[in-house]
């Protein structure tokens, strides 16, 4: 999804100030200037004149009852990692949001936080792999904000980006609409964005990189829900990894959920690095990977229709919801013993999304 | 519009962690934990089971071809000023945004980057202003993002809002509807909300505490749009103050904009800790004060509806957009003479929003 950029010269010639200032958040020529040249260019944005305090969305035409609002701030260390960058992040990580809930995103809002001494050249990257996310995810980055702060207050560049989507149904997708029996897919192998990004921290090598599976999961939802599958609910497995979205769901509907560890698939080299860092790999953050309630006579059928979409080769059944109103995750793991799943009290991976 | 908070105890016993931790962003049980006790109870959330990803947002019954979209990130330093915190400045201003696009808004999201060791109770504290902001502004905060950075790398709390509202009209309210001989409104004195925060980090003293003028101008903009007059364009005079509003505007439209400095109304001790500081309260930045463009024949009928609203007690004509195409700002000075205005190419006021 990364816009190869690396030579693309940056629209505000260097020799002028190749970097973040104070002044660039101050309302001035400077912040002016920042945003003609990088954010209105990689964008695309209206011209000035049209521009305004607030996007104007046209919702003539589209025939619903419900809009889908999300946010999400980004705050991954390194900026840039095998598979993506925080750009790519801040677009598929909301895109996926919006999908999850059964909806269709169509616009995003883009809110930069820049520290003063930010190359030039790194934001022109970073707005590049977003407008390439956008594009590839079919969603308009239609309004934003940019501030600067102090030099060490912050990390380069934290975005936030929130997004509007449309339900095209009156279905409910989401944990209350979950029943005993229900089938639990997997879209695909789990561990890839977390191990990434900490495979680069650490400085391990591996003989091919691991690349974060970072991608916008909109496709895939939307060949589901145009099928005539009964879709009860989704989530994509980003912090806390697949463990903690399974927890988080059978706490808030009070139904047992059974997985067979078995069927979860792993890269070999993605549980290679989990072995070196002493990582469960179920708790490890995933970007494009999520996990879809149906009923269970339709879970070949839906497995089939996901695995179509280049972003879900490896769908399949990974468990199901258990008639016991326990609340809770039970494992069965690969030599057949069965194992509670817990919430992580302390924190396994900083700053991964 | 600030909760007074000081004595309400955090929901979280500060005896187990009197502070953030990197696994409070870690999706784990502290995040849960987190996002239970003070986001849900401050801002009234659904229970966790109806809860998802994204909000679902009813517009059913609502007539409207088009939304407002809209956001902004806010990283004030000190977090506390007289007359609000970086809450009531989050929610206010893209509130404010909406407002001046003509719609009405109705929906917000929160994203906050917090910092390790950020105390619970202040940001307990920032979430009650933030839901007493969003109830006298008549909007619901209805989803959110939590994500932490270590120690050093932030600045306490950094917050995100966006916001959805609806154009109950099919007017379009922007620079592009601004026509030569428009009137130029002014709701009210200008410079508070900088000197509020300039006074307080520069520890000036004056008989009475200068309050920034932070506030939803929602009302005051629905009054104006519910009365006949023909509201061209709107805009919160922010960063950069009254001064580069309308040098935006004026360069975004190609006509030149005339005012009269005598007609712009500036309290005494604001006026006193600019002189004190050497700034211009033309270029001090504002969170409660706008300008509005409408025909000149509706411009005293205008500046009376206003001043019928709390916020705006001192609305009144201070312009006038002229015939010339020049797309400057000329301002006729207390004594007569007359001089352009133009954007200040460095940094006044840094982060002061």
């Amino acid at each position: 999804m990364t816009l190869d950029v690396q030579n693309i010269a940056c629209p505000i010639p260097l020799s002028d100030y190749p970097t973040i200032l104070m002044a660039h958040g101050g309302g001035g020529r400077l912040m002016h200037q920042l945003i003609e040249r990088i954010f209105a260019a990689a964008f695309k944005l209206p011209p000035d004149r049209e521009r305004h305090d607030s996007a104007a969305l046209d919702i003539k035409g589209i025939s619903t009852n419900r809009l889908a609002f999300t946010t999400d701030s980004f705050v991954v260390r390194p900026l840039f990692f095998a598979g993506g960058d925080i750009g790519t992040l801040a677009v598929n990580g909301t895109v996926n949001d919006i999908a999850m809930a059964g909806a269709y995103p169509l616009w995003l809002s883009a809110g930069f936080i820049l520290e003063e001494g930010l190359p030039l050249q790194t934001l022109w990257q970073i707005a590049c792999s977003m407008s390439a996310a956008a594009a590839a995810a079919g969603v308009t980055i239609v309004t934003g904000d940019t501030k600067v702060v102090d030099r060490g207050k912050g990390d380069g560049v934290y975005i936030n980006t929130a997004g509007v989507g449309v339900f095209e149904h009156d279905c409910v997708i989401g944990p209350q609409s979950i029943r005993p029996g229900d089938a639990i897919l997997l879209s695909g192998d789990i561990g890839r964005h977390g191990m990434a990004i900490m495979a680069q921290r650490e400085g391990l090598e591996f003989e091919t990189t691991i690349e974060s599976d970072c991608v916008s999961l909109a496709g895939a939802v939307r060949r589901l829900l145009d099928s005539n599958v009964d879709v009860h609910c989704m989530r994509d497995a980003t912090r806390g990894g697949l463990a903690s979205v399974l927890v988080e769901i059978a706490s808030a509907i009070g139904q047992t959920v059974r997985i067979d560890e078995q069927s979860i698939p792993v890269r070999d080299q993605v549980a290679a690095a989990c072995e070196i860092l002493g990582l469960d790999p179920m708790y490890v953050a995933n970007e494009g990977c999520f996990v879809a309630f149906v009923p269970a006579d339709q879970a070949e059928q839906a497995a089939a229709i996901l695995r179509k979409d280049p972003t879900c080769p490896d769908a399949r059944q990974i468990g199901v919801v258990d008639d016991a109103a326990e609340g809770v995750v039970v494992l069965k793991s690969r030599i057949g013993s069965e194992r509670l799943i817990d919430l992580l009290s302390g924190e396994q991976l900083p700053r991964i999304c």
